[in-house]
């Protein structure tokens, strides 16, 4: 076997963990949490889906790619809510060196190319990546109005904490903004989201 | 929200069940079975991470795509073991049924690429097809191996069978068959697979 698949393959063994990383979201209708594989997985056939409202030129390729690896380094850090990050001041530095360890396996310019990727996907400051971004949480609201409010319910969410913590969708697409304010309004109304967040 | 978005989100819902659908491979080290959401992020992961092994040109953000979307038909089918499918002669035309019923609520030129897009995949007929088809089969194999044999111990399988069922790989990628054939090598020395098809 040539030395560079022999590489990839133990970093593909190794990614394989991702499918056990436990998420707050549940896939609709199910009583178990979802995981981080089947997540990256729907966001990016939500970015190819969704492509089309992106307010900016998009290399869908890039982003798809960036999906498809955005929540490796979770193999070692585990997912965070997306409410408590607050409460995890150091969680990109430790995202970080996780990703490197993991893509350390790999070719030399696979391990830059993707930690490049990774890095891109963080920092948000490129149309691909506040797309990706964009479409990573917005596959979180899809599901949780599938689940009659979902996390919102279960953790007792507030309307104005919910869209201050997306609000950068705004910057990838105007039209998946829209929709996410349209279902935060209809989640509040019925009572999945509390309208004022002193009451969260 | 605008009338695309919203039946691109119906489409999104509705897919959303290929989380619950159930393969016979499992997670390496897991003592679940597999659903065919996070093998289709494993097998897009694989094909952005293999494409160097393609022996032919490629357009990756198609073959990501037919990835993303080719085992969507589940969702109404379900996954069908790969070493049973003569047993489902008519498995193609349920697919294809699946797929447009699925594809139905999307924008018309939505439902005509897609629709397209799994055909391409499903008749390999082009190098994207190939590379997509060689790679969804050989995560299988990684896995397999991680499992210490995994599907091949459990339903005792024979080399020959499963050289048989895979030999379109060699279409793809002389590379990834020569390691198809070292790790079926392997598996055999360590008992995993049986040597000869009559003892299977």
């Amino acid at each position: 076997m040539k030395p560079r698949l022999k590489a990839q393959l133990r970093f593909l063994e190794e990614t394989d963990a991702l499918k056990a990383v436990s998420r707050r979201t549940r896939p609709i209708g199910a009583s178990r949490r979802e995981n981080s594989a089947e997540h990256s997985w729907q966001a990016a056939l939500a970015a190819m889906l969704l492509a089309e409202h992106a307010d900016e030129d998009l290399d869908l390729c890039r982003v798809l790619q960036m999906l498809l690896i955005h929540d490796l380094p979770e193999v070692d850090v585990g997912d965070v809510f997306h409410y408590e990050k607050e409460s995890a001041a150091d969680l990109h530095a430790r995202e970080l060196a996780a990703t490197r360890r993991l893509l350390s396996v790999l070719p030399e310019e696979q391990q830059r190319d993707y930690l490049q990727l990774w890095q891109e996907f963080e920092s948000r400051q490129t149309p691909e990546a506040r797309f990706a971004a964009a479409v990573d949480r917005f596959v979180a609201f899809l599901v949780n109005r599938g689940n009659h409010g979902g996390t919102w319910v279960e953790y007792q969410l507030a309307a104005t904490q919910v869209l201050e913590k997306n609000a950068h969708i705004v910057d990838a697409s105007q039209a998946i903004w829209e929709a996410v304010e349209e279902i935060v309004k209809q989640a509040v109304a019925a009572g999945q989201l509390s309208g004022d967040d002193q009451d969260g």
